[in-house]
């Protein structure tokens, strides 16, 4: 075990492929990480968790400590608490952060979707929120094992504003480690940014059953429905302080149409049985549409349809569950 | 063969589960049927239709002649063309009911959908055009077999308004043959009507993977959204000059959520892999809120997502196809 800086000592809570990736960057990064895994937990205390990546190499991370629960946590509060659980429905993420943080502890979201932040600002207003945006391709592929795909950078700025000596530190560890941290000072434009892409392509994905963006933008009708949709989110971004700028739907199209066809991550969720993060990406978005008193019609439906998808998907699992 | 009175002669195009269903009926109401078939025409030649039904008992359709073309019809024109081929993207109906024609034949289209019959009525002014929505349940379960599940009600009036002679003997002779004929002088207000169901139901269950009525109807802001794209539908029906009953989306949705739950036929289309009546059933709908400057985002939201997932199944069946 290395020795380490106590303003570097964070503890990961949620060690799947997201939280994983990124600890491995920090601790390559020189930081000391620590992680607490239910599922996992023996394979990950076993021999840490390895990171097959071709753009890094193979690299593991190791923790220092690996956990069942926060509370179990020696030395001290963590100078950084990174969440990178995925936000399903059900999910109390402040119950799981207030076993897990002290004074000083800085709150370090991982995370997609809209509006994600305001309920744990309030919940812990003495902390720092620093909220994070992976722009990741990595899977989880066996206990204690993660596949790296594609790009890695982190973005990312406090809440509500700014960007803090924290914030900059975190960045200085990742970059240290061989990942890009783009920071922010205005984190929440940057999240309603992707919720642009995310909030339309991720829903359509699944809603035609794992469509690629090829099935998505050359279907007649396909990329003026996505124009329009993405337009939605625009007018719900700047209805809440947020302009985004001109011709960013038109971009995101252009951009997707060059790539090569590829399914969603919430189409891979889908085909896979895996919750999916509809509140998040999607009904925040339309809740702040109405709250906001902004038309979005096409996103409500996309919504709509999405709570029919998993209503279906929880009646399956709840079939098959064992008794 | 029975002998038969020359205005009772009747040729069916499209000899699949509800051309058989009916044809099966008028010929027990004393009719002269003959049918068009193709893939199935060694086997219908061979041993007629036999239609499996516990509500009208077993019976078989014997077409009086069993035809490949419909040029090679004998005896003079039919006094009614049926028209029960399935309307998917690619059909010429125009060029199939030429050939089937005569001076004085009726033609009698039996079709789901809205505004399918201003083309037809175009091309073919100086011919009666009868316009038909079957509310039945049929299922062509082999070359020459086809299972009757339920209902079976034929509503049906004159293109554009209007109830004739010829319409009415068409009633006369389904009722004697075991099946409810509703006879209506306003169809067009008939098809809309129907629509409000189907343009909603319909894709809503293919686009959640085969939804069945309670996953649409019971998922949170299910009822909300069905209502709300019913809704859309009826401004459009009112737009073109077809007001329909106030209270009729609740009226449907009321009936829905008693009934067992079940899934749509566009859904059991989309299951085994078969053309679904995308175009008629919502297209036209949604063309027509578009010509009438009728608000539809809901009904457009379905219709983008859902040549979406035409475009998927078009590329697999090529994938698929011989070569």
């Amino acid at each position: 075990m290395t020795a380490s800086n106590t303003q570097d000592r964070i503890l990961i809570l949620g060690a799947g492929a997201i939280g994983s990736f990124y600890g491995a960057a920090l601790q390559a990064g020189g930081a000391d990480v620590s992680v607490v895994c239910r599922s996992d937990y023996d394979a990950v205390r076993a021999n840490g968790v390895a990171i097959d990546s071709s753009a890094l190499g193979a690299r593991t991370l190791r923790p220092a400590q690996v956990l069942r629960s926060a509370a179990d946590y020696q030395g001290g509060p963590p100078a950084f608490l990174i969440v990178s659980v995925k936000v399903v429905e059900g999910t109390d993420r402040a119950a799981l952060i207030r076993d897990a943080i002290g004074p000083g502890t800085a709150i370090v979201l991982i995370e997609n979707g809209v509006e994600i932040e305001a309920e744990l600002a309030a919940e812990f207003p003495d902390h720092e929120l620093i909220s994070a945006l992976a722009f990741v391709q990595v899977s989880r592929t066996a206990p204690g094992r993660v596949k790296h795909f594609a790009f890695g950078d982190l973005h990312f700025g406090n809440y509500p504003s700014g960007l803090s000596d924290k914030a900059r530190r975190l960045a200085a560890l990742l970059e240290a480690g061989g990942v890009r941290a783009v920071t922010t000072e205005d984190v929440v434009t940057a999240r309603w940014q992707k919720a642009v892409w995310n909030a339309v392509f991720n829903p359509v994905s699944v809603l035609g059953n794992a469509l690629d963006t090829d099935d998505i933008l050359n279907a007649a009708g396909g990329k003026e429905f996505v124009r329009r949709a993405m337009g939605e989110v625009c007018a719900v971004a700047a209805a809440c302080g947020h302009p985004l700028p001109e011709g960013l739907a038109d971009q995101f199209i252009t951009a997707t149409a060059k790539a090569p066809a590829y399914k969603t991550s919430m189409a891979l969720d889908y085909e896979h049985g895996r919750p999916m993060e509809v509140e998040v990406v999607l009904g925040n978005a339309v809740r702040a549409a109405q709250r906001e008193g902004v038309a979005a019609p096409a996103l409500e439906t996309l919504y709509a349809l999405m709570k029919m998808v998993e209503r279906k998907a929880a009646k399956r699992n709840e079939a098959a569950a064992p008794r």
